[in-house]
């Protein structure tokens, strides 16, 4: 391909809005374009390696016994309605009807429409275990998109759904577990596997993909001795018992002038933080209830936990009108003990939900919800009894692993996930079943597995670049060699025309830029931006002694290689 | 592939709605299943097929200098807004609101889309010319789909775009001309390509490229002798002149008790039909006006030629009722002589549209806006003026090729289009310009290019099929051969599951019929069904000449062949 010739150009402008390494890198170099803020155009170099990647995991999908479908884009609403979808995915899901009145979701992701599908078959357990897959464009109502490919509102997803028995999936789920390391290894990315929180896809476990990057949106915890490695929305940790060997005193309020801050309360009452209790007040607008959170005041709450403890989609906090008159209590000052449910005057029902590390500590203090009052001597059981009792604690850096070591604190790019959805879809979905060998109705047993391409390439931009442009992985660049010969000369352009063809003619793919008004450090800018794994200069001084400028993109040095070598060299590592 | 584990069973099952041979065949194959109605999964098998359509069509894209995008599937609709598209494809364009508000339509066709990514670049006139595309999902709100992939609500589509001067178009426009030939002719399909209506596409001319078939929806008219061919909705024909040497005769109103066709004026005047004036009432509800077309008695009124003569995009008929109420007139005897405008009560405007036909009559007869009443001796200019003359006429068999044979009516299924869109968007779109060599600002001239990969698949299959299955061409069959072992003895079994390995081996993709419960004849219908090039059979009465059976699917006759002689003759015949 003539650089000339090619739709998209690199550009040097610097948006207000590249925060992020990819997004700058992919827009200047001409891979990708905005349309709308998280709707992106992929331009013939983006779509190149965007196709490439999709290539990378057809095959490995392919190579686990995976079959490659195509299902619709917009499904039947009732098939989301089947299993509550409409109302746990709302806030992202897309709707639209036709002109025949008949309602549809834009597919975010596909467990009903792909459990519709084999219900349609007279599935037998002959028939079992079996694994589609698809590419296919998935939409997310985001309220905040990102710059880039990390966070957009419609991208190429591969969705995957298995269907089997429950000792089936077991294998399925680790020979997709294989697959994924392999496909990301492929394409050059070092991957922590990480247990994650199921959220609205449903199901009790499952692992996310994730590249370690400072870009990246996912937090996670890995303890590196044991091999532990969890999603923030769940990790776990091991909590210290404090002084759990000292007596029950009684409870007692006493007077507290102080700020409405945990910091406040260790102050005023020359405590350790770790035996004041921590309330954090939330609204479930769904269900339109009040949840108090309660905790041990060193740990914070994690609203992901807290959210699966009861059963919530979306919590917001709650306000301080609503804390002083609704609920009748004072912030900074909110109390388990004596909170009166039935105080509530809008009639909105109130949730207690309680950290398991309250029962690490005696007599805990925090406030009596009233202005500067607190009680002394808080102790679970005797003086409150919470709703729920969960691990609603979030993991931070440094604490005890479950495993042993201690927990470190990662950041990174999602870039695949891999879902147990059990029973989850076949109990929501009529007629979700198979056949069993005495001919009896059985439930399948699911899992589903998910990448998404676009970030995975951006995910790749974000480990192999050098800020002054990316450095493709030789298996994922649009083209293997940049060719740039230098200056108007008839000699160099006649050399280059002629390289350009041989090359090709090897099965060397080349992007050729044969732009004559640009100068020698444009043509070398583009070169490192774009990031093809060869630069092969042809100009009057290479000429001058039979030779070419050969420059790895990944190396610092450019080498003088004789003009018959050339080719040679490119292909050999091609064939590495 | 073993047929144990491939996801989608054939079946033997009559649907009702199997009007259409590649609707049976696809869904009786397991290449296909339904949704809802027009919204189809792909299941491997047909995904297979669909990958190898889109990779014949990538390939000449390619060569042809195309180069390959990737578009949002949801448009921001105030790009549609510009072009006036929201009023003339409103009635099959999906549209769709996020939840921050923002407007979008799903991507039907992508032209506005891709005059805003281009106008996103500073473009010069050295990068002219281009072609961009992409295969992406289109969505059309179709009120009525039918069965199987030819018409559906969503489907694949292979749509580019190009862009430079109008000179440069002339040569894009014959490069996809010459492109389509070549990937229907390798695809197998046998296409004419015939002049047709841009429609709300836009611009002045296209081309459809249609294949034969008794079960397509265009209708098209061609005369082999000068090679002209045309879509109904455009095609012309010679109107002979009639009567033109009489004098013109006095008008005179007649009674006349006949009843309301054409046939009944014919029988009580006696005259011929050709000089009975025809009167046809619609009417317009986007503009809200009446627009009665008049031809000479012999000719229909084309529905497509007269709302391109008046730029309407939909029309209904008037009722009975609008005719004698709103327009004072009278079923069977509407005539535009004396037709008073003024008259309508409702106030809307009524357009006269006139065929030129009328100038081929003198003296012509018809209703006179009145029950029972005619009119002799009408003629055109001196009787009535109409608002617009222009050919609204529909083409026959039979009638006169404006090149000078005779058309002859075919019918087809419409697989791909290439239209001319010259500044239809440029002049609609701000900053659809490029920069010319004296540094000023100039609209380019586009084209755009389409392929529905669906609807191809589906026009393969209806031109090769022989009622028991499909007759895949080689290049596009999701297998090479279908190997079926007969019987459950494990040395048949042994050497199918030994030829199965060798076959993989030499490159040879094989389906494997490795059921043991199925008898002969279900594999044979199967195979015949799927319709892959080869058959192989293995059973006792084959190994006992050490000899594996082999049948092409498009022969009759099988043939033994020698063990060590099978692998060769598919590799060879592959090779071919």
């Amino acid at each position: 391909m003539r650089v000339s010739q090619l739709f998209g150009r690199t550009s040097k402008t610097e948006g207000a809005d590249y925060k992020i390494p990819s997004h700058r890198l992919l827009t200047q170099g001409g891979f990708i374009r905005e349309s709308v803020a998280g709707r992106y155009y992929m331009l013939p170099l983006g779509q190149a390696v965007h196709d490439k990647i999709t290539a990378v995991v057809r095959k490995h999908m392919n190579d686990a016994g995976a079959q490659e479908v195509l299902m619709p884009t917009l499904h039947p609403l009732e098939l989301w309605k089947e299993t509550n979808r409409t109302t746990t995915a709302s806030f992202e899901l897309m709707k639209i009807t036709d002109r025949r009145g008949a309602d549809f979701a834009l597919g975010g992701t596909a467990e009903e429409m792909a459990v519709d599908l084999v219900r349609k078959f007279n599935v037998s357990y002959k028939d079992l275990p079996f694994n589609i897959y698809q590419f296919s464009m998935k939409f997310r109502d985001e309220m905040r998109s990102r710059g880039g490919l990390l966070r957009v509102r419609e991208f190429v997803m591969k969705d995957g759904y298995s269907f089997g028995t429950e000792a089936q999936f077991k294998e399925t789920y680790q020979q997709m577990w294989d697959a994924y390391k392999a496909i990301f290894t492929e394409l050059g990315l070092q991957v922590d596997v990480v247990a994650a929180d199921n959220g609205y896809i449903g199901g009790e476990y499952c692992h996310e993909f994730i590249v370690e990057s400072e870009q990246g949106e996912s937090r996670y915890f890995v303890d590196e001795t044991s091999g532990y490695a969890a999603h923030e929305d769940v990790a776990t940790f091991k909590v210290d018992a404090k002084n759990t060997d000292e007596e029950l005193h009684d409870l007692k309020e006493v007077e507290a002038v102080r700020g409405a801050t945990m910091e406040d309360g260790v102050q005023f009452h020359n405590l350790p933080l770790w035996q004041q209790v921590k309330d954090v007040l939330f609204f479930d607008e769904a269900t339109k209830r009040y949840i108090l959170a309660i905790i041990r005041g060193d740990f914070d709450v994690n609203e992901t936990k807290l959210m699966q403890a009861i059963g919530a989609w979306e919590l917001r906090p709650a306000t301080e009108e609503e804390i002083r008159e609704d609920l009748s209590s004072e912030p900074g000052f909110i109390s388990p003990v004596g909170f009166v449910k039935k105080g509530v005057k809008s009639g909105h029902e109130v949730v207690v939900v309680a950290d398991k590390s309250l029962r690490t500590v005696h007599n805990m203090y925090g406030g009596n919800n009233k202005k500067s009052a607190d009680l002394l001597n808080i102790n679970i059981d005797r003086d409150y009894k919470p709703d729920v009792e969960a691990d609603i604690a979030l993991a931070k850096a440094g604490f005890t692993c479950p495993d042993g070591g201690l927990l470190k604190e990662k950041k990174g790019i999602e870039v695949g996930n891999i879902f147990q959805l059990g029973y989850h879809y076949t109990n929501l979905m009529h007629d979700a079943e198979y056949t069993d060998e005495e001919g009896k109705r059985q439930k399948y047993y699911m899992g589903c597995y998910g990448i998404g391409i676009g970030r995975t390439l951006a995910a790749v931009v974000e480990a192999h670049n050098d800020g002054k442009g990316i450095i493709w992985p030789a298996n994922l660049a649009p083209y293997d060699v940049y060719l740039a010969p230098l200056g108007e000369s008839l000699e160099v352009i006649a050399h280059a025309d002629d390289l350009y063809q041989s090359l090709t003619a090897a099965g060397v793919s080349v992007l050729y830029d044969d732009r004559l008004a640009a100068r020698a450090g444009e043509k070398f800018a583009d070169a490192d931006l774009i990031g093809l794994p060869y630069r092969v200069v042809v100009s009057d001084r290479t000429l001058a002694n039979d030779q070419y400028e050969v420059k790895q993109r990944r190396s610092q040095e450019a080498q003088l290689v004789a003009k018959d070598k050339v080719i040679n060299m490119v292909v050999q590592s091609k064939e590495d």
